[in-house]
């Protein structure tokens, strides 16, 4: 078996190295991962000049890009062979509720997707603990289950994993993602040079955290498995509009 | 009505000029844009540094940031009021099918949704002959119509518009984002210093681009309007995997 | 005369606009200037990706890279004629002293210098008056005379100007570049997200500002103009490292 | 001793690790790099964000910013004991004749020197060979010398070593910076996209490499060594341009 890797917080990151490692034990990996952070990119995709390729002194490969180009030019030029799977991870924090559009965890497992290929994004939530470890496992174990039995579709996969010891875990569970209140406001502060500037807020508090929720899963120490798709048409609202507009 | 106008072209963009002066007959206009072309942005959101916020000399803001950032920065601190409406545009080149994810004038518009605001993002379909006009007059129709007969509902609108004259359009359709084929392979290239680079490659060609769809409604020169949503959660797999699971 | 016209703080800055109108009525003027702003980009020359050219709708040229690469790109590739002589502003405030290393306005002057052309650097100290007119109209009695009269060398002049009227100006003045004391220590800050940043603290005071100095001359409302060089050579101290070697 | 390490290329760079290493046999190193290849970043410094600083796994700190801001940060903020040098190396490639006012490695060591601390900057010539011992070597051994018998002066050295084995050498010897022929054009290419791009061409071929300069030095298998000066007055053009305005 055969995995691309790739993740958003950069080659360098911890919780992509303790991934590599465990994954490496049941499958071949090839890693090719930003050269620097890149949380919060979403599907970003660089059209306005050409990518580079680089290769570190550990084997993984890295690229001056986002993770969606990561996976976009291992998959469309620079793999001989396309991989059986994609997995992006393990994110340092969280991707839950509509914090998944904004995330580029996501974004490179989405990518895989896209391109025909059954994928998987990885988060640990919270991860003060740095349970890298318990999420890699849990990777594991999917990848294992993958390759016995087949599911049939394409497939694409958001694990949200707790960050406590393996043992601890309570369980999988499928969810859907749960919703957040709107994001509480920007932070104003001023530059040494006498220039307002403005941070980015916090994440608004959990709105929809009930029973079958990604957010529920994991406060309850289980595994969340959400299956994502990528048209966003609004199906149900297709009538209301027409009418509208009629 | 007030009106929070941005894009990712970059503040300086045709499209955003032509649209602001339309609908400034109709509404006040507050634009608030990217500081460059931003294209192919996606939802992706600043974290790691604050962003400035600069006035042009013709009175649009800028930002230095992304499609996201100027509207959260707009609606989650700059303004006092909160808009009536978002309206992302004209962007130079459609916005339809599986692109929709990498789009960073749909993204500003999506922003805008979250923040619980009405938004419109609006696309010229090709865009060789520059009728950003027939685009912007198109959107000031909806805006108006918007403004006499709210929609129940909240609704976050990608529209994408053909390149001809408004005489000429065909009326409108409520439709569903069509699907690409796979995208084609990167282009590798040479530079001057010996390096092999890789250029991202062109989008795939239409898939699903049947009656129905964005692509199908443009190629008969209706304009395209295709609700959308934000939660990427695949219900109807929910069964699939859970019984993979188990 | 033709001319070409540069700076740091971008294509769109007010102090490039004032001076590309003034040096129209004596000379062919084309512009070439940074997308955005890049005060404090040195030298830096973009050899990792291709640069982009784009013609705003004013006329003027923008590129996505730092000053050095305008004029590079300008003069070697773009202009069909090497211009006359490279002018490099007017700068949003002073580029004196050890500062001048720093300085984006000082190194595309300094890149036309490179290529064999007569440049200027053009700052307006201070700046919170906004007198770019009175810079630009020294530039023009500057542009003029070096019309009528040759230097018999080539030059690379740094030109700070007061920031008063044209008619309270006490003259020019050749100068040495003055001495600073060391930098403030970086200012430290926290993001909302708890990480720790630092911000880049204020220059440091004047240590040698005294007769002779572009401080001093622009202190007593004079312009200040400072013939400049390109070789680094310590050629005082060749002696002196060859006894500590030997 | 305490010894501040940075470089252009890179914290990950090979030159660095294996200079790093080789002087902690002699003195106590702390290595403060970017967290990207930033070769041709001259003395850029980032006045429009803040910077963040973190440290790898392998001890190095790294910086989201140019080599000149990872000095200014070290010296002025992170460090609570000044360093007794800056050393900045070992570059891939040269930084000798003009090409020094764009080097991002000679630009970490100028503000270690403006900062009022003994700098070196070192680069391996050519470098594909990969000789980055021997520079190394050649480092360890002028810091050596400097440890016992300091330069009564401050200095700033501009070291170029032959990508030869340390053996091999013939000796040290003190240069002027040579000079170059001006640069190549920039070569044209296109995107998939259809949009025209530059890339910055090669530099121009030796124009001064006779006896004395560091092109000739290297070229004879000798270190060459520059002292570097910063003031960058051309005080043999004051009376000329003095007299040309009079």
């Amino acid at each position: 078996m055969r995995i691309l890797l790739s993740n958003d917080d950069g080659y360098f990151a911890p919780g992509l190295a303790c991934l590599a490692e465990v994954l490496s034990d049941i499958a071949e990996v090839i890693v090719v991962a930003p050269e620097r952070d890149r949380s919060g990119a979403s599907n970003s995709l660089t059209l306005d000049r050409p990518l580079n390729l680089h290769k570190s002194h550990n084997g993984f490969y890295y690229v001056n890009g986002t993770p969606t180009d990561c996976v976009h030019l291992a998959v469309t030029g620079m793999l001989d062979i396309l991989p059986d799977m994609v997995v992006s991870g393990v994110n340092y924090g969280a991707n839950m509720g509509d914090d998944t559009i904004y995330s580029g965890t996501v974004a490179a497992a989405t990518e895989g997707f896209l391109l025909g290929i059954p994928s998987l994004a990885v988060s640990l939530v919270g991860a003060s603990n740095g349970n890298f470890l318990t999420a890699s496992l849990v990777t594991a174990d999917l990848v294992k289950r993958f390759n016995e039995k087949n599911i049939c579709a394409p497939v694409l996969l958001n694990i949200n994993v707790p960050d406590i010891e393996y043992s601890q875990l309570e369980g999988f569970e499928v969810t859907r993602l749960g919703r957040r209140h709107k994001a509480e406001r920007v932070i104003k502060s001023q530059s040494p040079r006498g220039e307002t500037v403005y941070w980015v807020g916090a994440a608004g508090a959990a709105q929809d955290a009930g029973e079958g929720t990604d957010f529920f899963s994991v406060q309850h120490n289980r595994v969340s498995i959400t299956p994502l798709q990528i048209d966003l048409t609004r199906y149900d609202q297709l009538d209301v509009v027409t009418e509208w507009l009629g």
